[in-house]
């Protein structure tokens, strides 16, 4: 059975000290949500996630989603725990009160989201993916559209889906070919096949809200002829009460690697004449409300890797303390538990420093989310919009790329009992590979943060937070002891690094697009490790406020060698990603196609 | 269905110019091994693990075996697989020809052993495991054990197995409790439960020849009361025939992350009275016999991170060509094959550079293997024998974790495809998870590298290897144009790197012995990443020098320019890992146990 200890202290002292929580709960509609607040939500939710969601998890991975005639079951208990999750009202958590949402801050959200996601990977994407239908509706849809489908999202009575993947549309959403044909009524009839659509059947909710992308007839060609359609598995009657089975079905659903608890599926649309579906908002709009959506998506898979590598730190942690194997290396006779070896210690630090710093990272972004939608001031809601667009790919790219890493330690750590699937410790790993692939594979999320969020404006808002890099730099050389000069001058070289590959993409963009493009994905590697390091740092510099002020908890101590852990086993790593990205081109663009 | 192309072009141009097999044919005892009869062999070899073995790698891990009452079942097609292995003399490749072997090279059963394990590493295991039994009794068996047993274990009539672990003796096989109880006739009752047993039962052959760890009354503790018993599953007559079924019996087999296809089983011995064992060699010397044997398992193991590698990179090469998605980012408005985009290519590259670079080592010292083995003076023997201990730990390190790395990059390169298990890139990723386990940890191998191989013999063998590489450095001098000179002073800061963190073991191992070995994976790493490197870049020589000679073919420019990617890369990493070697003690022997 999956344990899950919520790291409450860790996440508090996050939210507090890096992510200045008590900034957010001074924000202009979030009053309510004071600190106190938040760290009972939080104990909450932390209950929730560990008695009610975390029993499920290795049932749900060994059972899976099963398909039969077109209809989907849940693994066992996944119905009776999404009950009291929508009964909760874990569900509408972040969601605007206006629908019956608890309008908490999106940080808030996600802290939750990490817990849910750490305790059941495969029970969280169903809320996740209404979250984000909510989103999009309540961006984009018409006063009538939310006033008939959000209540019921929000609650959690209706789950809701985001229809973008075709065979032939991938990553590349110009191809999509989904047909959406108007009608007299005003609705539209849609066809198509959509593939990897998740929790597109289930058997949690009385119904499926699917947001679909499709081409109307007049559409033009390519990502600007995709609209966003409601398509409800039950069509919703005006006094709210379910309809007409709609004609859309799931054909079939994924064997897949991982999450097997999230019946991934194949939804045939319009096979008997046509499924009806309305317009959100204008025709030919869609893929950018899909794509203001995306942010938040992103971020919230982001927190996966967070998650998967806690959950399989939390496992290594407590097997490393219990397993007696082999002697202390620096002598005695007796046999010691794994975590006294060197090695051992060296892979949990690994996990333990990283997962901090992308919580940490995670976090500080999070909180830009709520100053960017919240501050009375424009121009910071700007400033912090500026920051959340160019950190969402980081978060995303480097957290997801990271948690496999970690997931990946936490099985080595198990050794032989790593790799049987009873331990449990296999299941984070494979749950945490989907995480680099959906939402945008790390590869485009590498070309998001250098090509749309970086070189589209050159450079602005990356030289902003590199001065801001500065200012902790200065700050740390305030800072007492060896530690705190290690992280300085690792901080320092990690910024260092990442001005060397700015200066190279200024310099190449405009002679050789293809050699710069060739160095994204390290530059993102790059930008998250320093960026990581950077709040991971900040964080160093709160603890050691408290223990100035008198602090003892060793909790304090340990936050500092972590970070100092980080800057020589990680930050090490930023000179190494610079070259790779100023020098690597040549070699990746030399060989022909064929010479592979 | 996993179809695969033996990657006889490389292979053949690694084995000729990397390896220098013409030096390993001209050695005594190998002079029928002729360059042109590899050739055939190895194509033979190729056919077969391409039509024979690869088609049945995904049954195998879809059906898996199963356990019934006792009995394992291997997946459909297997035994018939099995039976034309043997029947065409592919088990006892490198086993001696006086019990019935082929006596080919140590290097030529690595090339072949690499070709199955690609095709079907789940069915490979089987006769891997024969072949180690085959080489402990071969070491330490006396002749009539020899005469009994190998030949029909030779031929693959009868399969062989290991058995070291048991539930609280793992990487520590001084807490064996196994027994073995002498009787009058000599023989011994042995009694006790072993786990992880790699086809300890199975439906392949009709006789399982265990070779097993186990303490006699008298034995002293620890790991020097550790003696080595064949217990045969059925008793062998005098006259050969099959006698009894021996006391042993599977119990279970375990559900695995990986390597479906191979048993992995609990093994009882003696629940009804004891299984009659044969002592092999002397009492309480076992683990010295297992540890000779375990340098070829481990080398072994090592060829599984370039062989589940080469599986993903030949999977992923086939869908970036095929798959169009996303528009050329260099311009054009038509939709192209995914392999255009610089991302792809990268990933590609970062496969096949380290592919290239690890079964460049690997061959090398499969070839050292040989020369310590049949050289005629003693004093070149022995320089072999002390570079093969130390390059050991490095390939079965170093290899699998790569090879892990790489597998993962196969599965992102298929983007959603890639989650999905029909696809097959996910089960080289799980079937690569195990390599950095069995045989000793990734851990252990660092550690045994840096203390046993290196600080034993105070870095002896290492300064002859760096010397070596500082004349291929000087080499690369002589190379003509730009990609070499990036070559020379990548491996140059890569060796430099080697030799600053040797430096900082040799100050330091008498002070602070867990500083030490807190850099020991770190240095296996950078080891590993130069290593390939070094024989990298004598491969581009090997390929310059056949185009200074007129060679056209555009695989020898690849060749250079895989391997300067490698030195952009790869190599870019080597200085990290030597500042993580000397610095990062501190962060990791920082924090309690209790502070985790």
């Amino acid at each position: 059975m999956t344990t899950y200890n919520p790291p409450l202290k860790d996440i508090q002292f996050t939210l507090n000290e890096v992510a200045n929580y008590p900034a957010i709960a001074a924000l202009p509609g979030y009053e309510d949500a004071t600190p106190d607040l938040i760290e009972a939500v939080l104990e909450e939710g932390g209950k929730f996630a560990s008695r009610v969601l975390a029993p499920l998890n290795q049932i749900g991975d060994h059972e899976g989603a099963k398909w039969h005639d077109g209809e989907v079951t849940t693994p066992p208990g996944f119905k009776e725990a999404y009950r009291q999750f929508s009964e909760n009202g874990w569900n509408g958590v972040g969601c605007e009160t206006e629908f019956g949402g608890q309008g908490l801050p999106k940080l808030i959200g996600a802290v939750l989201q990490e817990m849910w996601k750490t305790a059941n990977m495969g029970f969280s994407l169903g809320p996740l993916l209404t979250t984000g239908a909510v989103e999009a509706l309540m961006l984009s849809g018409t006063e009538d559209l939310k006033h008939k489908y959000l209540p019921n999202m929000v609650s959690g009575k209706w789950t809701g889906t985001m229809n973008l993947t075709e065979p032939q549309a991938g990553s590349d959403l110009g191809l999509i070919r989904t047909k959406a044909v108007p009608q007299a009524d005003g609705s539209y009839k849609i066809s198509g096949q959509k593939i990897f659509i998740t929790y597109g059947e289930h058997d949690l909710a009385e119904n499926i809200i699917h947001l679909v992308l499709a081409r109307t007839p007049t559409a033009p060609e390519g990502t600007r002829g995709i609209s966003m359609f409601i398509v409800p598995k039950f069509l919703v009657n005006d006094d709210g009460s379910l309809g007409e089975r709609n004609d859309v079905r799931c054909v079939s659903i994924e064997h897949k690697l991982g999450i097997h608890a999230s019946p991934t599926c194949v939804l045939a649309y319009g096979d008997n004449g046509g499924a009806t579906g309305y317009l959100v908002g204008q025709e030919n709009r869609g893929l950018e409300y899909m794509f203001i959506m995306m942010n938040g998506a992103r971020f919230a898979v982001g927190l996966e890797g967070i998650s998967m590598a806690e959950g399989a730190y939390q496992k290594a942690l407590a097997y490393a303390k219990e397993r007696v194997q082999g002697r202390d290396i620096a002598g005695g006779k007796a046999s010691v538990a794994i975590i006294k070896h060197p090695d051992v210690r060296r892979m949990l630090m690994l996990m333990k420093s990283q997962i901090e710093a992308m919580r940490s990272l995670a976090y500080y972004a999070g909180a830009s989310l709520d100053l960017a939608l919240k501050h009375p001031d424009e121009a910071e809601r700007k400033k912090h919009q500026a920051f959340v667009d160019l950190m969402i790919p980081v978060v995303k790219g480097w957290s997801t790329e990271t948690g496999i890493q970690l997931a990946s330690l936490g099985v080595q750590i198990h050794g032989g009992m790593g790799y049987i699937e009873e331990t449990g410790a296999a299941q984070y790993w494979r749950d945490s590979r989907i995480a680099t692939i959906y939402e945008g594979t790390t590869g485009i999320q590498a070309n998001d943060l250098l090509f749309r969020k970086i070189i589209r404006e050159n450079g602005s808002t990356l030289r902003t937070v590199i001065g801001e890099m500065h200012h902790t730099i200065s700050e740390l050389s305030q800072q007492p002891g060896p530690d705190f000069a290690v992280i300085r001058e690792a901080l320092d070289r990690g910024v260092q690094a990442i001005m060397k590959a700015g200066a190279f993409f200024a310099s190449t963009i405009m002679k050789d697009i293809k050699a710069v493009a060739a160095g994204a994905e390290p530059f993102l590697e790059l930008m998250g490790i320093v960026a990581g390091g950077w709040q991971l740092a900040r964080g160093a510099m709160a603890a050691q406020a408290k223990i100035n002020a008198g602090e003892t908890d060793a909790f304090y101590k340990a936050k500092i060698a972590t970070t100092r852990f980080y800057a020589d086993h990680v930050l090490s790593r930023a000179d190494g990603l610079a070259y790779t990205v100023t020098n690597g081109a040549a070699g990746t663009l030399a060989l022909a196609d064929d010479d592979f």
